[in-house]
């Protein structure tokens, strides 16, 4: 097997801004051509597949402006410098729908576009839910709507494109999944 | 349901590249606050679950700069201007793998990293392949390898990190969700 490592000959920072940077490098080739790359680097996320104790899935409608559309989508959020993913993911779930969980599971971890971008997605499980009376408030700029989806509606959602991104797309199908497992 | 809507006030085109642009935007909030959003635009691209008669997942192990390393995917690629998704998968099928496909069936589309890009990712299965011996060469700056695995094999490299992106979670988990349905 092949070495298909590119070296890094020069990178050059072309943008630096409150979420993420692009960066222009120029690499050397595993057969010695050079190319360029565009390359964002992102701080990280995660994401919260929070369950009731009705089993609802808690979601969150938010507008995203690189859509120019509200879409659907599981809480989540960045992470802050040298912030622990589970630390980030009670805090994201307290901040955007006021539930505190019991117990907080790792599911995975995903890169979301690995042609262009770092950006890693660390997707929790939580369960237990308590709603919070007085919850910290979202983020002055944060505008969601809140909503508890049953699965068949979330797969409903799925078909409608109302729920239209990888993170929240992976977990409907990982309940699914643990529905015909019967788990 | 309160508007959730960010309305541009200014956008400005900050860079534009082969793979991506970024622009950064003044946007008025729902409370009419001020606040900037940094956006990369994307053309879109296509993944293809290849799946051979004898039930194995075709994979491609790559490097991706901005991850610094070597990952296993599915088959993807960037669509050209005013290419069709189904056109493009067949392509890239074939262009990194050098099978061909008689049925091509769209399994789902969602957006990588709504937050900050526009990148939508269209997922196929294709089934019914055929190695073409004399397939169209790879683009000049791009070297994969090649590797076929079992649904178990593949959900031990999601456990090991070798596949670490979120469209091939997905479509791993997807063959897992169809061996539970039994179908």
């Amino acid at each position: 097997m092949s070495s298909l490592e590119e070296k890094t000959l020069h990178s050059e920072e072309i943008f630096s801004g409150k979420v993420i940077s692009l960066y222009l490098e120029d690499v050397e080739l595993p057969n010695g051509n050079h190319s360029k790359r565009e390359i964002i680097k992102h701080p990280g996320a995660v994401a919260i597949l929070a369950v009731t104790d009705d089993n609802k899935i808690v979601m969150v409608e938010q507008y995203r402006k690189a859509l120019e559309r509200t879409i659907v989508e599981i809480p989540a959020g960045k992470l802050e410098r040298g912030e622990k993913p589970e630390v980030c993911a009670r805090r994201e779930l307290e901040e955007e729908t006021g539930y505190v969980c019991e117990s907080l599971e790792l599911l995975t971890s995903f890169y979301t576009s690995p042609g262009f971008a770092d950006e890693i997605v660390h997707v929790f499980i939580a369960k237990g839910l308590t709603k919070k009376e007085n919850s910290a408030a979202l983020d002055e700029d944060e505008f969601v709507n809140l909503e508890e989806l049953t699965l068949a509606e979330a797969i409903q959602y799925v078909k409608d494109q109302k729920i239209y991104d990888a993170k929240t797309a992976y977990a409907v199908q990982f309940l699914q999944l643990q529905e015909a497992l019967g788990k």
